[in-house]
């Protein structure tokens, strides 16, 4: 496995990879991988790709009172990982290579951008949006997968890939969780073991949204209050940013629930935030 | 020469030209081809590329008052021309092709897109900027030419492909100008024969500013209120959208004129709005 750090680099790289006919998949990740990266990187090797990971902390999705400083940085670890899970190359590149003197491009998905984390992050998927059309542009991947835990992420970078016709297929694969039923995140190791174990309730009231709508609720109010009582058991419970059931296309709010819609959750257990989604088939049209 | 609409037979076309081991040469147009695009199809016809044209007019880069309708298209002749100059294949899409069910997603090119015409279509370089990244995506070209007679776009697209990496090189061709010196471009047919003679004064006037650089002046103020006095004279000038001295990389205004600078104007002759432009090196340090 090799690893390096520059855009010229990875380009000799993958154009070799691919003048050999290799397909090439890209997994692009911030490091601190867990099992729902190496989820995506075993679904890129089984899918007979030439694989990418790239572990880049991008600053440009991060809001000035965010976790940029703090985030996880394990890169021995993650290299590790990469050759275990038989990754073909790891691009790592600094802010200065991605960023050089500073951008001035921007790409924004409207619409998609601004419900869910849009309203607590406001310019987060801009910068997701943004280091992905330069990270598909350098990588230039067949496919690129991405996990449905950040579920309005998956549903943007889609959507920018259709919009601006970027030449790859986006695989989106199902979130992995612990047997609590917590959903894998880097940020989970922020957590203190008190707050883990609250932060399960994030999980149950999921499954508790998805039981009600089985049993034939439409009515996402209704739903939302159940699922508001659940979560406010929790000790470190510091805040609910949202809890929302939406259209699975638009993100919005649903006044009626039928076909498949998203249930998706942004809390505080201390001073951790966590995003968490299902996506549930009412069975209803 | 092939021409196609749909987006999955020019990527058909152009791959296969590719795994050829062709070099992918680009000129994106809206077409009402004149000896300007023919300058850039035959630079790349020069450089061995296999050509690819595509004429397409944009309307997202129209604004409400502007001239998306009665902006011409001579797509009999169009062809012609592109046959005539070895053009290998013309990419003709509908906007319903282009643009699908509505597109969310837009690149923007922060500050320079606001200056000179941003001032005065406020969005146009939105829609420059995210039609090309498109086209670059559909086509994907070794290397695209544009005209330098449309100077802001074509420092955008150059600072839109370094910010968001895309793999391709940008060619600034010199602009084509009939013997009065007026530049040619697909609005000149708006204009009536006076109108016609009179926006020939735009060109005077570069060339004044450009002497009385060459002079040594060095105050941009003196100058522009030199060029204007010049184009007043216009008895078919109806506005003068802006005379200004930027700097070639910012494009903002200049305070004192040294090394190279970039003189635009955009003005209009009767009902139609020209722009026009001279780089001029001052010599000073």
């Amino acid at each position: 496995m090799k690893a390096v750090e520059t855009i010229s680099d990875i380009r000799k790289i993958v154009n070799k990879a691919g003048k050999a006919g290799k397909k090439i998949g890209f997994v692009p990740t911030m490091g601190a991988l867990h099992d729902g990266h190496i989820s995506l990187i075993k679904k890129s090797v089984k899918d007979g790709n030439f694989t990418v990971v790239s572990i880049f902390v991008n600053p440009t999705q991060f809001g000035p009172n965010e976790d940029l400083q703090k985030y996880p940085r394990p890169l021995k670890a993650d290299l590790k990982i990469c050759k275990e899970n038989k990754v073909d190359v790891v691009f790592i590149p600094t802010p200065e290579e991605m960023y050089g003197s500073g951008g001035l491009t921007w790409v924004n998905v409207e619409k998609l951008s601004q419900p869910l984390d849009g309203r607590f992050r406001p310019r987060h998927f801009r910068g997701v949006a943004t280091v992905c059309a330069k990270l598909f542009n350098i990588v230039c991947p067949d496919t690129a997968y991405f996990g449905q835990k950040d579920a309005q992420q998956a549903a943007i970078i889609k959507r920018m890939v259709a919009d601006l016709n970027f030449p790859l297929k986006i695989t989106v694969c199902p979130t992995v969780r612990e047997s609590t039923g917590l959903a894998l995140s880097s940020r989970n190791r922020y957590l203190s073991a008190d707050e883990k174990k609250d932060a399960v309730s994030i999980y149950n009231l999921l499954m508790k949204a998805r039981a009600l709508i089985k049993a034939g609720l439409s009515n996402p109010k209704t739903i939302i209050a159940e699922m508001r009582k659940i979560i406010s058991n929790s000790n470190s419970l510091t805040g609910i940013d949202y809890i929302s059931i939406v259209d699975l296309q638009t993100l919005e709010d649903v006044r009626r629930i039928k076909g498949k819609v998203l249930i998706a959750i942004a809390a505080r257990f201390g001073s951790t935030r966590l995003i968490d989604n299902l996506i549930v088939d009412s069975g209803k049209h």
